[in-house]
C-alpha cells in the first residue's frame, strides 16, 4: 500500500527503469498538426501507455520478457509540443533525440503523425551522415510540397531524401501516392509496392550501415489496424508485418519510430492493443 | 480564390467532366427502403463523394489516373427518391438509366441497397435483350418473396431472373441464403459458393455478350468491409476481389452498380474508403 | 430528371443564389490546426451543408423562409486551407473576406476553430477601423500566448484586442480561462461571466457602430451542444442563446462567424442540427 | 432454476399478464420505412423491452408499482411488418389494433416511426367516430404529400385530419414544419408552438370525448432525448413533459402510441431509458 | 396475428423446441465479474439472441437447416446471476448444467467471460471423471491466481487442471500469457501456440473419451472478431476456425461453451453476427 | 526538456504536491464489480486524470486556483483492486482511507461504482463514531440485498445505515428505487426526492458533526451527465448541483467520494470534463 504514497507514474508497461541506467528511451510526440484528412494521431502515445497494461510483458514469439533483467527501457513521457508552428515542433523533437543519441541510447519515438520522423531523422543524420532509412508505409510521402507547404505528413520522406540523398531510403508496402511520387522513388530510392518483397536483399545490402527504422502503422491493412487517419485497403497483415520487423531489427538500428495510430477511429481498441504488442516485440528484439 | 465565387460543387474526385463530353456517368441512388435488418445504405453515395478526397486519383495497380485526359466521367449526383413507394423508386432509377444508355454512355450506379439494381437492369434489359449479369454478393437474393413482398433486397436477383430467364445470371461469393435459393440458382443460374472459382470459365463463355455487373459489397469479408447492413463472415478479401473485378471488367460491360455500403456501421471509415478506392479502380479499368 | 445532367452542387439549404445577386456570402474555413485538446472543427462546414437538408427552410420563430424572394444568400463552399502554416491560413481567410466586404456583401464564416475569426476580423478592421466585436464563448481566449505561440484558438481575442484596442470587445457566457485572462478582460474589455446579463446595455451603447459578431458555439451548455472540442459545463441553453443572437443581430452587423462545432464528438447529430438551425435563424434575421 | 425449463420470454418489465386477463395491451411496430432522413426507429420496441430491466417497476412520482395487483398489462411483442409496402403495414397495424379495441382493451403501441400512428388511428376512428387526437411532437406532420407520397411520417397528421375533419387534432410542442403546415393547422386544428401552453383548456374542452394520444418523443429537447432520427433544438424537457402527459392521461384515452425513438443515435442509452421510464409512468397513470 | 396473443418469446433463431423434446439445451450466463481489463461479455447472450434473426437457419457449409425436423434445440434463456459473489455464480452454473446432463441432453453455454466454463466443467467432471477439454483461446488462462484471487478469467484453465489432472487439457491458438503459464501447459497439458497445428493428432488420441469443448472466441484474430474484451493480434481467421471446430465436434462432445463476445466494442455488429453463425454451425454439426 | 528525463507522472491537474505536505489526498478506486446493469465506472479515475489537462486550474466561480500556494493536494493514483472478491476490495479501500485519516488528511476518493463508498465510510466511522452522511444520488441504494447479495451498489447506503443507525444519512435527488427503499429511508433517514429541497435545514442541523459527503454523479440529469451506467431522467442540472455542493462543503467534511462516472457511455467526453470541473471546484472549496 505504501506505493500509493509516491507520486503516481505513467509509463509503458515494464519500462520503468531510470534514464541513466537504460539502453532504450521511449518518448511520445503527440503531434498531428499537418494531418490534412483526419487528425487524431496526437492521442496515440497516451493511449499506448494507458492500454499497455492489458498486454503481457512476456512474448511467446521471442520467449523474452520486458521484466527480464537485461531489458532496460526508460519511458520519458510526451514532449510538450505546440500546435500551429511546425518548424518549432520539429526542433523540439530533434533536440530531444539529440540528447538521447549523445548519451548513446536508442530513441524509440511514438508519434503522432508521420512528420515527426523528420525531427528524429535530422538528429540521427547529424550523428550518422551515412544514415539509411527503412520505411514501412501505405503512402509514399514523397511529395515535394502539399498545397504549397514543404513540411507535411505527405512530404516527410521527401524531406528526408533532401537530407540523405540518392539510394538511402528503402520503402515497403507503399500502395498510395501520386504518379510523380512513385516515379521519384523508383528513380532516387528503393520502393516496393504493396508488400515486403525485396526486403531480404536490402537488409543484406545495408547491413553495415546505421539505419533509422520508420514504421508508419498504416502499412497494415485496415482490417488489422483500423485506427488510423487514412486507412488504405490492400495492406499487409500483422502476421506479415511481424517477421519483416524482426528482420529489419537485425540491422544496425540507431533510431525507431512508430506513427499514425489514431485511436479514436477504432472503438474496439484493437489498434492500440496491436501497437502495444508491436512495441513490446520491438523493445524485446532490440 | 475566384473559384470560390462559383457555386460549390460536390462530385466524386476527378469526375468533373460535363455530361455531354463524358463516357461514363456516375449517379447515386440513396435508397434502403426494403432493408429488413439494418438500414443505412441510403447514406453511401454522399459518403463516397465526401470521402473520395482522401484517396489519390492515381492507381499504382493500373498506373492510370482519373486526371488523365482520356478518362471522362460525369457525376450526376443523387436521384431524389421517395421512401415508402418501392415501385416508383425503381421507375425513377430505370428512367435515368434509360437516358444514360440512350446517350451511349455507361451508367455506374452507387446504391443504396441492392434492390436498386433492378431499376438499372430493367433499363439495360430493354436495350440489350440478350443481357447477362455478373453478380458478386454474400447473399443469393433469390427468394421469390420476402414476407409476401415481391420487391425486396432479398428478391432482387430473382426478379432479374424473371426478366432474363435461365442461364443468364452468374453468382459468386454467395455464402448465405435459404436452401431453396441455392437450389434455385443451381438449377436456373450459375452459382459459386464462397469465392470466385469458375469466374474464368464464365468470362470466357459470355465474352461476346452485353454484361451488367452487380457488385454487392458485402461479398467482402466483414474484416475488410464492416460497413454494411448484413455482415456475413467467411467472405473474400479485398486482395481477392480486386483481380476478380478487373477480370469481370474485361467483358462487354454495359452497366455497373456497387451497393450495400452502410457507412454508419464503420466508425473507422475504412469501408467508405475501400468503396472509393474500388470505384476509382473500376472507373480506371473501364 | 434533367437536373441530374448538371453538375452536382452542394450548398447550405436554400442558399443557391449567384454571388453577384446575393447580399450574404457563406463560406467555410475547415481549419483546426491550433486545437490543443481535441481537433475536429475542420469537419464542421461540410457537416453543416450535408445535414442542412434535414431542417426546414421555414422558421416558425420568425415566420420567414430561406426560399422567400428577399433572402439572397450565396454559399461559396470551403476555402482550401493548408494545415501546418497558421499565418498563411489567416491570410487566405483575410483575402476572401476582403473580397466579400469590398463587394458590399456580408460575410458569414463557418469555422473551423475559433482562430479563424482573426482572419475575418483583420479584414473587417481594415474596412471599419471603428469596429466592435460581440463575442459569445465559454472561453475567454485572452491569453497573450499559448505555449509560446501567439496565434492560437486560446489567444484569438487577445490578438483582436491588439488590433482594436480598449473597450471594443464585449464578451458573454465566459466560464473558463486563466485568472489573468479574466483580469485582462475586466480591465480592457467588457466581460460577463456565465450568461448574457448586460447584453441589452452593450447593444444600446454600440448601436451606431460597425459590429463583428463572433459566436463560438461552445458558449452553449454541453447538454445542448456536445459536439465541440472543449465542452465546458455550466453554459447557456439554446432557448437562452436564440433571443440573445436575435438581439445582437439588430446591431449594424458587418461580419459573422460561428465556430467550434466538432461533429465527431456527437453521434446523435444534434449538434450539427442545432448549428444548421442557428445558421438559418441568423440568415433570416439579417 | 426451474423457470429456465420454460421457453424464454421477453416482455416489458412487469408486463407479464396474459392477454385475456389484461386491461392494457402493449405491442411494437418496428417500422421506419418512410423515414426520409435517418432511419432507426424500427429498433425501438426491442430496445425498450431489453432495457426495461434497468428501471424499477415502482414510480416515486405516483407511488404505484407495475407489480401492484391492479395493474394488468399484456405485452404481445412486435408485429412482423414488411418494409417496402407501406399500405400493407398500416393494414397490419390497424387489424391488430381492431382486435385489441374489440376486446375492450387499451392499445399502447411502441413505434417505429410516426406513420404507424395512422394504422392505429384508423382502427380507433372506426370504433369512435367522434375521436380526438392529442399530439405532442416537434414536427407538424401536416404536409399533404412528401415528394409526391401521401403516406409518410411527414404527412401522418394530415392523413388523420382527412379522417377526422376540422378541430379534432390538438398539437403541442411543434417547432418545425413548412409555413403551409403551420397555416393549415392554425386554420383546421389547434396548434401550439414550442410548448404546452393551452393544454389545460383543450383538456377541459374535450374531456367527454374519446381521445387518442400520439406522443412523438422528439417533442423532447435533444438534450434530454438525443436518440431520435430528426433532433430539433428548442424542445420541452422531461420535467415539462411528464406533468403534461399526466394531464393528458386524465382524459378518456382509448389508444396511445409513443414513436420515433431511434436508439442507435444515443450511445449513452439514456433515450431508451427515458422511453422506458415514460412508458412505465403512462402504464401506471392509466 | 393470433401469435401476438401469446406471451412474447425470445430464443435463438430456430431453437424453439420444448425442453423435454430437445437433445441440445442452450443457456446464457451473462457474467463478466472477474474481467480485469474491459467488461462487457455479460451482454453477449442477449445480443446473440437478438441478432440471430439476421442470419439464415440454413447452412450452405453443411447443407443442414435449424428448421430440419431432426434438429431439436431448446433455448432456456439466461441464468440470473449476481455480480459480486463469484463462487455462488459458479454454483448456479454448475447446478443448471447438472440438470441438463442428468437429463441426458447436451449443454451449450453462451458466456459471459471465460470463467463461466469452470461451473460447467465441474458438472461435466462429476458425471465424466475421465473428461478431456479441448480449449481454443488466445490466452493460456493458466495462472494459479490473479492478484491473489484463485477464481478469475485468467485462471480458469488452471482450475480445470486442478480437477482433471495431467494431460487432459488441449490448448490451441494460444498467443498471450506469462512465461510460467506456457511452461506449465507444456509440462502438464498440451499447448499449441498461435494456430491449430496438431489438432488432428489430439483428436485421434482422445476420440474415445468424453470431451468438453471450450471455445473462447478471442482465439479469432481481432480483424475477424473485434468485439471482445482483450483483443490480441495474430489470431486465426474464421476460415481457419470453422474447419477446426467441425473437426473437434466429431469427438464425443458432452458439453460446449462459447465465451468472451463483448458486443459493445464492435459497432459494426459483425462480431455478434459471426458468433450467431458459429453457433448455428455448431448446433447443426452436433 | 530536462523534465523528460524524470519518470513520467500522471496526476490530476495541479495536484502534484508530496504526500507529507498535503492536506488533501486524492485516490482512485477503479472497481465496478457489482454493477448489475452496465459496467464501466472502473475507467473513471484514469479518464479523470487524463482529461484533467483540458480544464483550467482556475475557477471563475470561486476566484481560486489549484496552483495557488495554499492549495495542497496529493494524488496517490489508483488502488490495485481485484475483481471477483468484493469484501477484499472493500478492505483495501478501508485500509488506505484509514492511513489518510490517521495522518489527518482529507480523503477524496474517485470511484468506481458506488459500493466503494462503503470502504471509506467504514474507515471514517471508526475514527468518527458520530458520523453523518450527506448523500446525493438518483438511486436510494437502500436495498437490504440485491439478488441475495448484501454487498452491492444497490445496497451501499443500507450497509452504511447498518453502521451508523437512525437519522444519520441525508439523501437528496433520489428518483429511483423500490417502494420499500423509499419507505425505509423515510422512516430511518432523511430523504428528499428529485432535488435539494431541505438541504439548508439539514446543513444547519448537522453543522457541528463530522460529515462524509458521498456524491453519486448520476444525481445529475442524463442531459448534463450521460456518462453513467444507469441514467435516470429527471435529475438536477449542473447549475443546481454546484451551489448545493458548495453548501455541503461548508460542513465539517472529513471524507468525500465522487462515483459512477462511466466514460464509455459518453463519446462527447463532456461527462468526464464535468467530473473534472466538479472535482476542481470541490478541491478549491475545501
Amino acid at each position: 500500500m505504501t506505493n500509493k504514497l509516491d507520486k503516481n507514474t505513467h509509463v509503458f508497461i515494464g519500462c520503468d527503469k531510470e534514464y541513466e541506467k537504460s539502453d532504450i528511451v521511449i518518448f511520445g510526440t503527440p503531434f498531428d498538426g499537418t494531418a490534412s484528412y483526419r487528425p487524431g494521431a496526437r492521442f496515440a502515445p497516451s493511449a499506448i501507455r494507458n492500454e499497455s497494461y492489458s498486454i503481457e510483458t512476456y512474448s511467446p514469439y521471442q520467449d523474452k520478457d520486458l521484466c527480464d533483467s537485461n531489458i532496460k527501457v526508460f519511458d520519458g513521457g510526451d514532449l510538450e509540443l505546440c500546435f500551429g508552428n511546425t518548424e518549432k515542433v520539429l526542433n523540439q523533437i530533434k533536440d530531444f533525440t539529440d540528447k538521447i543519441l549523445s548519451d548513446n541510447k536508442l530513441p524509440v519515438m511514438i508519434g503522432g503523425e508521420h512528420l515527426v520522423s523528420l525531427g528524429a531523422v535530422r538528429a540521427a543524420y547529424e550523428k550518422y551522415p551515412d544514415l539509411r532509412i527503412i520505411h514501412f508505409d501505405a503512402h509514399a510521402d514523397m511529395r515535394d510540397d502539399y498545397l504549397g507547404e514543404k513540411l507535411s505528413h505527405a512530404t516527410v520522406m521527401r524531406r528526408c531524401y533532401d537530407l540523405l540523398g540518392d539510394d538511402k531510403i528503402f520503402q515497403f508496402g507503399i500502395r498510395s501516392g501520386e504518379r510523380e511520387e512513385f516515379e521519384f522513388s523508383e528513380k532516387h530510392n528503393f520502393i516496393n509496392k504493396f508488400d515486403f518483397d525485396g526486403l531480404d536483399e536490402i537488409i543484406n545490402k545495408i547491413k553495415d550501415k546505421p539505419v533509422y527504422f520508420s514504421l508508419d502503422l498504416d502499412v497494415l491493412d485496415p482490417a488489422d489496424f483500423p485506427g488510423t487517419g487514412t486507412p488504405e485497403a490492400g495492406g499487409v497483415s500483422f502476421k506479415e508485418l511481424l517477421p519483416a520487423v524482426f528482420d529489419a531489427l537485425k540491422l544496425n538500428i540507431i533510431g525507431i519510430d512508430i506513427t499514425e495510430l489514431s485511436p479514436v477511429y477504432d472503438p474496439s481498441g484493437r489498434s492500440v492493443s496491436l501497437a502495444c504488442k508491436l512495441l513490446r516485440e520491438i523493445l524485446l528484439a532490440l
